[in-house]
């Protein structure tokens, strides 16, 4: 039996998240490019579409560079990327990839023109409305961007790029619909700000995975990233963005303690599941107060039981419970699945992959990950 | 240049405070066992023994089998043991190296007998008010858990192990006295309790950096484990428990994106450390809220910078700052520290190992971590 703390993945529902994303796309007529700074996992990449290899959002170059050795050629690096980057980009090139980048800075771009050793596809990145990152769609800057990156020979702007990042911020399906026009709006006047200056903008890239579900159409742009949407996770339930039923991930846990005596419970149940294993993520608080640091499930049904993780230590997970009656029902040894607030922190804990399940929690295969940069 | 984010690890600090850690021991006559679940590196377990091998303390078995293949032979792994880690536990034994576990309830110690395989060195585990793990130091289950142990003729006990974690609690050097004593007296009444009734007891294992610290004597206890001092962080000196220049690891981090616009502020530098870099823990904000997600400092000397990290994305850190000069200071592609809330969960955030400097950032040797389990 392999030892806990490990990431459970349950395949049949990770291929019926991915289908009804491939059919919301279809729907509204853009490109699927699944973002995998979520899974970080080749099989997962492939299962966004439907068995093949295809386009891909990355958050790291880590990400590109691995899913290029399992076949995948084409790359959006969705952070604004660095010169110090471009030797990996060029040689990620070299070996047959497309990857293409995301600035929003005229100054950026200059320094990625005079870094660049090879020719280099550039989305610009404008602001929705989320102030993360991105210039105003109808700014001096991004014309200016535009001009830069027209005088740097290497440089082929192919688009815009935007993220609605602050569309996590509600769960009301009115007020989710306005950001997503707002988001489509945005990164299809700046493409037609750029495009009047005679500017190429064959890419009108946005993503988020609420407004994704939620935009009443996406008249002008070409693609949607989204990556949490094939996982799922307590932040998106919490909001309503999804059913119990879709949570694909979780994280399997072995019951190490009883604490008989807990303030305000019955007592607690101690997991190995702590924060390295969970992050310390509450994403899903400010809507389900109750989820806490997790909320848990049944082992072998994923069922969910009226328990979550209250505090988390480093490799300990404290689950108060009601009734000193959970100490029989969950002995010593016994295992439990946590279900985590958000999905990316919590693959991202030093698992190094997933136990890929058929629902029943019994492992039928391994999938690897890469994390770090 | 090597890509950030990466963690930076100065080294003459980090020796500055494992020589002042192992001075404080012999000041109490105690040993020291490091604990590696914050650097989980062989050079940083050697660095805490003056150069050599020597006893440790680990949370994970991941980190005992790592750190035997560098040397080292006496483990003590600190979170609770379950029986089906015993054929790995097993597997450390036959390549020669010495490893105590920890138990605290007598069901688990039965399970843990029928399991064991070979003769198994045992601690039992008694809380001395955190609450967290262990059994009343005056309470009938650490008597019946010395006595499941000795019906099995592999569980050799040894002694006793607690951890004042709700030191954390406070800054108060007269309370965390108290503190200390309280785990003293817990740890050393309880072994007495055990010995009047036959039972070995000649390991008395107590351990949290802010009791070490202000223990006023530690009569009767073995040995200590302290890890985070090794490294200190934000958490720790925002409890008085270090200084500025004692903060030995940090993440170094690029300026990718200026954001002009930002609530509250002249704008905001991006960086490129996200909550997968630094970790979304917030210890340090009760004492110190001005240390939101972590602190910046000069990329060069380490020196203190005027901005801390207000939000953060999976791979974005958002800096507000007070005036737009910080732009030029700080332009597109500079490189900054981030002194981290907590190192432990900083450290394991998929960085793989640390870039080990003498001070000045520039890094001169690359020592691996352990993550996982």
């Amino acid at each position: 039996m392999t030892a806990t703390p490990r990431l459970l993945l349950d395949r049949p529902r990770l291929e019926r998240n991915a289908a009804r994303l491939r059919a919301r796309c279809a729907e509204l007529g853009i490109a699927f490019r699944p973002h995998l700074k979520t899974a970080k996992c080749a099989e997962v990449a492939r299962i966004g579409h439907e068995g093949r290899t295809g386009p891909v959002t990355v958050s790291t170059l880590r990400e590109a560079e691995f899913l290029a050795e399992d076949g995948f050629t084409d790359f959006l690096l969705a952070t604004a990327v660095t010169p110090d980057r471009l030797p990996r980009v060029a040689a990620l090139q070299e070996r047959g990839a497309r990857i293409t980048v995301v600035a929003d800075d005229p100054a950026m771009i200059r320094l990625l023109g005079e870094a660049a050793s090879r020719p280099l596809d550039l989305l610009l990145e404008v602001d929705c409305g989320e102030h993360r990152s991105g210039t105003d769609p109808d700014g001096a800057a991004l014309l200016a961007a535009a001009e830069a990156a027209s005088r740097h020979p290497f440089l082929r702007l192919q688009g815009v790029l935007t993220h609605a990042g602050h569309s996590y911020g509600t769960g009301d399906p009115a007020r989710l619909a306005e950001i997503a026009e707002a988001e489509r709006v945005a990164a299809v006047h700046a493409a037609g700000r750029l495009r009047v200056r005679g500017h190429d903008c064959a890419v009108i890239s946005i993503g988020s995975t609420p407004t994704l579900l939620y935009a009443r159409h996406l008249e002008g742009v070409t693609e949607v990233r989204a990556g949490v949407s094939l996982f799922w996770d307590l932040a998106q339930l919490s909001r309503g963005m999804c059913g119990w039923d879709d949570l694909a991930l979780s994280v399997e846990a072995s019951v190490i303690g009883h604490q008989r005596t807990f303030p305000g419970a019955a007592g607690a149940l101690v997991l190995d599941a702590g924060a390295l294993a969970m992050s310390k993520d509450t994403g899903a608080n400010a809507f389900m107060p109750e989820a806490r640091f997790g909320i848990l499930a049944d082992a072998a049904t994923g069922e969910r039981l009226p328990l979550s993780v209250a505090v988390l230590h480093q490799e300990h997970g404290t689950v108060p419970v009601p009734d000193a009656l959970w100490f029989g029902r969950l002995p010593l040894g016994s295992r439990v699945r946590v279900l985590p607030n958000h999905a990316c922190l919590t693959a991202a804990g030093g698992h190094g992959g997933y136990d890929v399940h058929l629902g029943d929690g019994i492992p039928a295969a391994r999938w690897m990950r890469c994390d770090g940069w």
